[in-house]
């Protein structure tokens, strides 16, 4: 059999060759329409194939699946249903969508039926978020922190190369790309003054991660080994973390970050599965010193996605402010997971895990606007002369992730943020 | 009419003067038997009042209420159907539990239908948990554990008194009184060793704590404010968040506790409304200095609630460690509400929002092992001559708290957690 992510697929769609969504790809989504409410649907190249039509057409009838999974307006109760599903529907949608099968492409009434142009849908939230947990796997960007706020002689903490560092993040305020966001108001401290303020955020920023989503409940008091990982993971989106770095600040000794980051975070409309990824593992960094046996793992459980930054101010054009790759992470998902759940806590259908800021070696890979501003003191330079330390109202951030191989382009469709006024 | 928390009501079911479950009571929780699967109940004296079979036999059918939110494993879709809702329900069941009112006391069919014995239930946790966040309100707890590991000058962070501290919690693995808990293994760093350890915790310790549960579902930007607070909020329990201290101690910088906290959270069976506390509200300390206005409030918004913890090592009995108060906490739960949603972060229905550690003034009024240990250096005296620093397998927590006034007793029932041994 032919795997659906092999290179030489084509579909009967007229697909762009510099779409992020060929027959390799098949992300899952939730989408709703004029007429429709919100469902499963595939991206492929301009179109969503509407998995709710397909299974009511019986197109899915030999899977051995409850079709009514698809007909919700979040992707957990198919994602409950497990990894052997998951890959017999995207098996099933790379069929249908084969140049060579007929079953769709030669009969009118279906295709009508179950193939929207994306331009014509609306896009939503794909997963309601059981738990979410923010990573800190980048060194370069631990590393710059470190150097900007804690000790230049010393700028990782003693645990940093032991246990990927994480904590607890907020489940409600993540929302899709498209969701516009308030400049969020906090307690700011200045150094001048004795007494906090309250007031809107002055240094509003975003953070480029990357997340992954679960898809199985575990019992409390199981553990999860970095080669059992896998299978537990459903799929990966771009993720921004909004941060308010002065909020944060005042508030986060001694027991981390709160309403500096819970105000709102951005994710991708389109979940890819680890199986379109498959072509696109490598080699994760050297970890020095070895790490605890639970946090060994073999093979490339890295992966290969460039990341792009572009920063628009209202009414001017868009900028790339940084660019990066998901491959210079220092601890991979596995290893995430498995020290996520080495002390028993149990994982959900829904469940985030993000990557923390992704950030490379130089300036103009920095994966904030804290690290490419070095805290404010010194601004970026962006089209039309206009400079920026951090954002301002009516300025969108867009992030951009592609994995590319053999003429093959994997994307997440992107996350587009504007930032409205306090309210 | 006459209201629901009168400490002159009575009900025509026998109820012991010592029962936590008075008609003054009715606190809500999700129940089983062999016979029936999980529903919602209200405890009265010994019994659980079965509301789906309540509503199944007509006796809401005044209520302008779907029936079926009670034949449900959690209260969340109760929950969400808000504060008149719940007013009407708590009303009506006040009004059929009373002395004068015969529709279930009269009629044995129905009286047996709805009327369960605890002892033949079993309980669950009452509410799926949508969101969990830890503050940290007790000022004589922040101040032990700034003794104990800041700065014995200067124990507070210079945060303290101008912000409620919080940090979000693991939801998933928040569990109700009863289920057993293993120890947990994380990564410990001991002092004379360049490397850390994966092993079971050494030191296991409980922590007191008091919870609020909210009932509303915000737009992401909005705010609530200490006045609208308490119409977000459906009740409240007893919350043990266990802690595994050398887990937490070498993971926690810089982005706070982690796996040293996740791993369980124990909640009490039955959540009381703040209709029942009603009586037992208090003033809360003077808070100095002032804070911002958008932490202001008027009114008693303390409660009045007397908390104890007891150890019961396996095959002895049980001693009493500590007794303390929620009424010394530093923020009421409106502070915490209105700083929690200062920055429009949004809650959810079922979201769960704890105190942290209550201690009191005195050593015997600590609300954890840590301090009540003082981190390990002062073992605590048990009955049969058994000291403890911190917990040992097979070791019980148990946790009762009650608010006592003109003769009538509100309660939680009891969280009640045996440690196991390490997987």
């Amino acid at each position: 059999m032919i795997k659906a992510n092999d290179p030489h697929l084509h579909s009967w769609i007229q697909i762009s060759p510099t779409s992020e969504f060929p027959i390799q790809n098949l992300p899952f989504g939730i989408f709703s329409t004029n007429h429709q409410d919100s469902r499963v649907g595939v991206a492929i190249g301009d179109y969503i194939l509407d998995l709710c039509a397909v299974a009511q057409e019986g197109l899915f009838d030999l899977l051995d699946i409850d079709p009514t999974v698809f007909n919700r307006p979040y992707l957990n109760d198919f994602i409950s249903l497990g990894k052997p599903a998951w890959r017999a529907v995207r098996d099933r949608i790379s069929e249908l969508l084969r140049t060579d099968n007929d079953e769709i492409r030669d009969n009118d009434q279906i295709m009508h039926r179950c193939l929207i142009k994306q331009v014509n849908a609306t896009l939503h939230l794909p997963v309601k978020i059981s738990n979410y947990t923010d990573f800190y796997t980048s060194l370069e960007h631990a590393t710059n922190v470190g150097l900007l706020f804690r000790d230049p002689e010393n700028p990782l903490s003693p645990n940093w190369k032991h246990l990927p560092v994480g904590y607890h993040g907020r489940a409600s305020s993540i929302v899709v790309s498209g969701k516009d966001i308030h400049r969020p108001k906090g307690q700011v401290k200045f150094n001048d003054s004795p007494l906090p303020t309250f007031m809107p955020t002055q240094q509003l920023d975003f953070e480029l991660e990357f997340a992954f989503i679960t898809g199985t409940n575990t019992a409390l008091g199981t553990t999860i080994s970095t080669a059992e990982a896998e299978n537990h993971i459903f799929g990966v989106v771009l993720f921004n973390d909004w941060s308010a770095r002065d909020i944060q600040r005042w508030e986060y000794v001694p027991l981390g970050p709160f309403l500096g980051k819970n105000f709102a975070s951005s994710v991708s409309p389109w979940v890819v599965t680890l199986d379109a990824l498959e072509p696109f593992r490598v080699p994760g960094p050297p970890q020095n010193p070895a790490v605890l046996p639970y946090l060994e793992y073999t093979g490339n459980k890295h992966l290969d996605i460039h990341l792009k930054v572009y920063l628009q101010p209202a009414h001017h054009n868009s900028t790339l402010i940084s660019e990066t790759n998901t491959r210079h992470l220092y601890w991979n998902m596995n290893q995430q997971l498995a020290h996520q759940t080495s002390n028993g806590c149990n994982m959900e259908v829904g469940d985030l895990y993000a990557s923390g800021t992704i950030s490379g070696t130089e300036p103009g890979s920095y994966g904030s606007l804290l690290e490419l501003s070095w805290n404010g003191s010194k601004p970026i330079l962006l089209e039309d002369g206009i400079t920026r330390t951090f954002l301002e109202d009516g300025d969108s951030i867009i992030f951009k992730g592609c994995a590319e191989r053999n003429g093959v382009r994997i994307g997440f469709g992107e996350i587009r943020t504007k930032i409205l006024p306090a309210i």
